[in-house]
């Protein structure tokens, strides 16, 4: 939580220095506090102790009150920390605040959930050149709004003016996220064997990986970000195109709540042998955290077609298939690995749960790699 | 954890676009990963579960090992997040990173152990222009240093290149730290009874607050970080005098050692009725969340002498008085209130845990202020 400055300070006097002469404004700090509060309440449920004004957020794990009843056998803390990249610069560019907190969010919680628990609670660090309260409130409003989806707590944050390390319009933006897992249901990459499917989620975009990529081609191609290109409309798709900004500002997929959700109904059966959040080094590089060094995952990419601004951002930067597949997440943002038996009724499930879901492959015998066949 | 890239990727060709040429360098974030895994483990103690190249860290809450016995009743996770603020520009400017980690782990764990409660785990964001693994290991090994004096495990961390939003050499830092305290130990402000005693520990200096004030006085003052002035020295000190840039840098003290040996030394009793970590608006703004709105705390400030360091700034930068006191911590970094009967046997044994204490003041009837009589 921001510390709430003193409210005694006096003025101070002319011929000194001041902290606020120095480009900290705390009272714009204090009405930026103001305005975020009632977004974080929005995220909190009974399990959020109050502590106002506290130094730290508090949030009981076991809880025995009746509608929320839990207790953690052999509880495991899960807990990860990951940023939007440089995509803040093309909110920063076009105003576009909107989505960028949900992007923050859905770095952090679907890492999270690849360990078979379920995200607890949230804290953002923003850090920004000059502090406006209405835009970061912006941004705030999107983490939260991301937090409740997921059933998380944004339960603090820190907001850093600092003058000299950002441009006064420039921000940047890290996400904690902590979680928590019954020991003996947390993912475990031994368990994958050969004969297992791979379903991958559909991506809603680029996400947040690959911008300095893509702001070069924007660059080197001179594309506009307000223009709405006919080819950036997927198939089927009524009414004018989307604008570039429309595009690559979508915001990142959370797929925490419907991987949670489907853990919970399997509560005994262990159908899902692992996961893979596709974020920075693409489908290979995320998909082979979840192997062990005895198998492979064979993709096979005609089971899905990638959204049009990939095939967009390849022709303007004439960009090599193989650094595509290595930067992007080319229209699979997260992957299940399942028992084959199961794969369909998973697959089901995810669905309804309103994902949309490809048979991507299968795992066979190997090396710990993710072999792909282009399409 | 920083995401390993793929290993697979292939050199682009030449007339396309590739990320690399974007200015983010995957092969330097692989070898940065590589020197920096040994310092992270040096923190891991058997409640860290194994998982390398895993999406998130994982640490066990409860646990039955016969060395680390512990199980929680009710236990409340506890989580802060907080930068170094513009203390980062010194570090940078002098090509000093050996205390900035700890000002990081400081500015985190210090918060947490207000709560009640014990670090158990720290995350780290490091943004910066361009990735030079030597340069950002420095600050990791700082970091895991720190997390190592407080017991806590430096359980992952993401390392974000940005050249666009920092200049080549400019570097962020945020640190995210997780606790648990049970229920029925933590603090609660209610408890704070007239009478009771305020204890102070010593700073080590400026900390991690006000530094955009710091550095102005040293622009506007002509101040040479390089120089060593002999008004810096503490009183008896031997052998030459510290350089500004020695005494700017020494890191913020990590009171969380000190305070979480102290509570278990009080299992059962309820000594301490508050605490604070003096921070960004001073003793008064920070004190003053640890009072209810029933009681004011009253502080002399002849109970201690503030280090050379506050009155140097103060003539140079001919700071105000009270300006001083809402930037500063003036040479008080951690607060504990305590009930008068034990404040003898808690000073006595925060001294030998290494920390010089002051007897500040005690706690009156009134209007949850804090109320400073001047030295």
């Amino acid at each position: 939580m921001p510390s709430p400055a003193s409210k005694d300070a006096k003025p101070p006097k002319p011929q000194g220095l001041t902290y606020a002469g120095s480009g900290v404004s705390i009272h714009e700090g204090d009405r930026f506090v103001d305005l975020i509060m009632r977004h974080m309440r929005s995220t909190h449920s009974p399990r959020v102790l109050a502590n106002e004004g506290g130094f730290a957020g508090l949030f009981r794990l076991d809880f025995n009150q009746q509608l929320f009843k839990r207790n953690f056998k052999e509880p495991v803390l899960i807990a990860c920390t990951d940023g939007v990249g440089t995509k803040i610069k093309l909110a920063v560019e076009t105003d576009r605040f909107e989505g960028i907190g949900q992007d923050l969010v859905a770095m952090n919680v679907n890492d999270l959930v690849v360990q078979g628990g379920e995200p607890l609670l949230f804290l953002d660090y923003i850090a920004c050149g000059r502090l406006v309260p209405e835009r970061l409130e912006r941004i705030v409003r999107s983490i939260a709004d991301a937090c409740r989806a997921c059933e998380t707590a944004l339960l603090g944050g820190e907001t850093a003016e600092m003058p000299d390390v950002y441009g006064p319009d420039d921000l940047d933006l890290a996400g904690f996220a902590v979680g928590v897992v019954e020991l003996k249901r947390a993912t475990d990459p031994t368990r994958v064997e050969p004969g297992d499917i791979v379903l991958g989620l559909a991506s809603s975009g680029v996400h947040s990986n690959g911008y300095s990529l893509v702001r070069k081609i924007i660059k080197h191609a001179g594309l506009d970000l307000a223009r709405a290109y006919a080819e950036l409309a997927p198939p089927g798709h009524a009414g004018p195109p989307p604008t570039l900004a429309d595009v690559l500002l979508t915001p990142t997929r959370l797929y925490a709540p419907s991987v949670v959700k489907l853990a919970r109904g399997y509560k005994v059966k262990k159908v899902v042998t692992g996961m893979a959040h596709i974020t920075g080094s693409g489908l290979a590089g995320n998909l082979e955290r979840a192997l062990h060094p005895d198998v492979d995952a064979l993709i096979d990419e005609s089971a899905w077609t990638p959204p049009p601004v990939f095939p967009f951002l390849q022709q303007h930067g004439s960009v090599d298939d193989e650094e595509m597949r290595n930067v992007f997440n080319m229209g699979v943002g997260y992957c299940l690995i399942c028992r084959p038996t199961f794969a369909a009724s998973i697959k089901d499930r995810l669905r309804k749960l309103g994902e949309q879901v490809f048979v991507m492959g299968k795992v066979v015998k190997g090396k710990g790699q993710v072999r792909i066949k282009p399409r």
